[in-house]
């Protein structure tokens, strides 16, 4: 796979995003609905019917396939339809990525019911989802060097409560193609799952010698 | 954590899956518009408002917090909101596990524009989401005993391309309270991520010697 040349100026990203993102948001807080209703048979049927009629009217004209990844004129990445970051994808909490001067990144987020494995708790998987997505932006330096995940490790302190939560990841080293990073999600007690990652740069990414 | 006692009858199981999960579906079809769409301001403003009036219908009776787990009376566990497996919940493609009577899950699945991460491809942490889940389900023998995943790690031999995949999951070796599980996903041309978890059996679950 190669990621595309192609460039999105800024001022466009912004236009788009301040057309598109709350559009997201919308559809977050009706998917949270839509798990925890207890709406009767008839209620239902409206909603799916009127639900059914929106779908019809965004689909009138959208694009062809998926958005990919496109770059910014500064080399930041934009993943419209990141399931982890993407702020026009319903399905992300999203996660707002910061970085720090050292390399180091960090998010704070709220996950709830739609993110739920055991009762309470945040699905292990979902945990590994993010965790992967956040080692991956420290090896690849916010997506401005391709960067794929080899191999992941997530181990499991304990339970992870849904509600306020934070997370973070570095690199440990970088050894020829081969970046090192780790992390963790924690909440206000301390980290609840650790990560390790090996994240590998791309033959066609890499640099001749 | 612990797991309610609380049984639902199967009739109602299948009385309320019939109302919600058509629900569901038309939610996925629009979290898909949503990314996708190049709607115009005036269509997004129309959109939103539809959907916000949506939300308030069914937010208008609900239940409090999220639905956890509950079980049939056949031990089969229900997990109305899981973002793997979960019927009413958009979020999840959902995954559809069936059981081989040695032990060994597998499920066929598409996944789209919401679970992108390099472009045309499955977002490398949506794959770990869902083998956890798989293998937990192979550890756990279908959610009747409980299992909390200890460690799982993922090996990515390619990437994974967006479209109908397949995924299995069994049971390696079984060591005290931890079960040793293993799995992949694969396209037509065969395995593209394997994993391999330890998931422990809780203390409040373990049977007295």
């Amino acid at each position: 796979m190669k990621f595309s040349e192609e460039l999105i100026d800024t001022a466009e990203y912004q236009r788009l995003r301040a057309r598109y993102e709350p559009l997201a948001q919308s559809v977050r807080a009706l998917i949270d609905a839509c798990i925890r209703t207890e709406a009767d048979q008839d209620e239902v049927d409206r909603a799916r019917r009127t639900i059914d009629e929106v779908t019809a009217l965004l689909t009138e004209r959208q694009i062809d396939g998926t958005h990919g990844v496109r770059f910014m004129p500064d080399g930041q990445g934009v993943t419209w339809g990141n399931p982890v970051i993407g702020v026009r994808n319903p399905i992300a909490p999203p996660v707002e990525i910061h970085r720090e001067p050292g390399g180091r990144v960090w998010t704070e987020f709220v996950l709830g019911a739609p993110y739920e494995g055991p009762p309470g708790h945040v699905h292990g998987g979902m945990s590994a989802l993010i965790l992967d997505h956040l080692l991956g932006e420290a090896a690849s330096d916010g997506l401005t060097k391709p960067n794929f995940t080899g191999t992941i490790s997530c181990r499991y302190l304990r339970g992870t409560p849904l509600g306020a939560l934070r997370a973070e990841a570095f690199i440990e080293r970088v050894d020829g193609v081969k970046t090192y990073a780790r992390g963790h999600i924690a909440d206000a007690d301390g980290p609840t799952v650790q990560a390790e990652g090996v994240f590998i740069t791309p033959a066609w990414a890499r640099e001749e010698n």
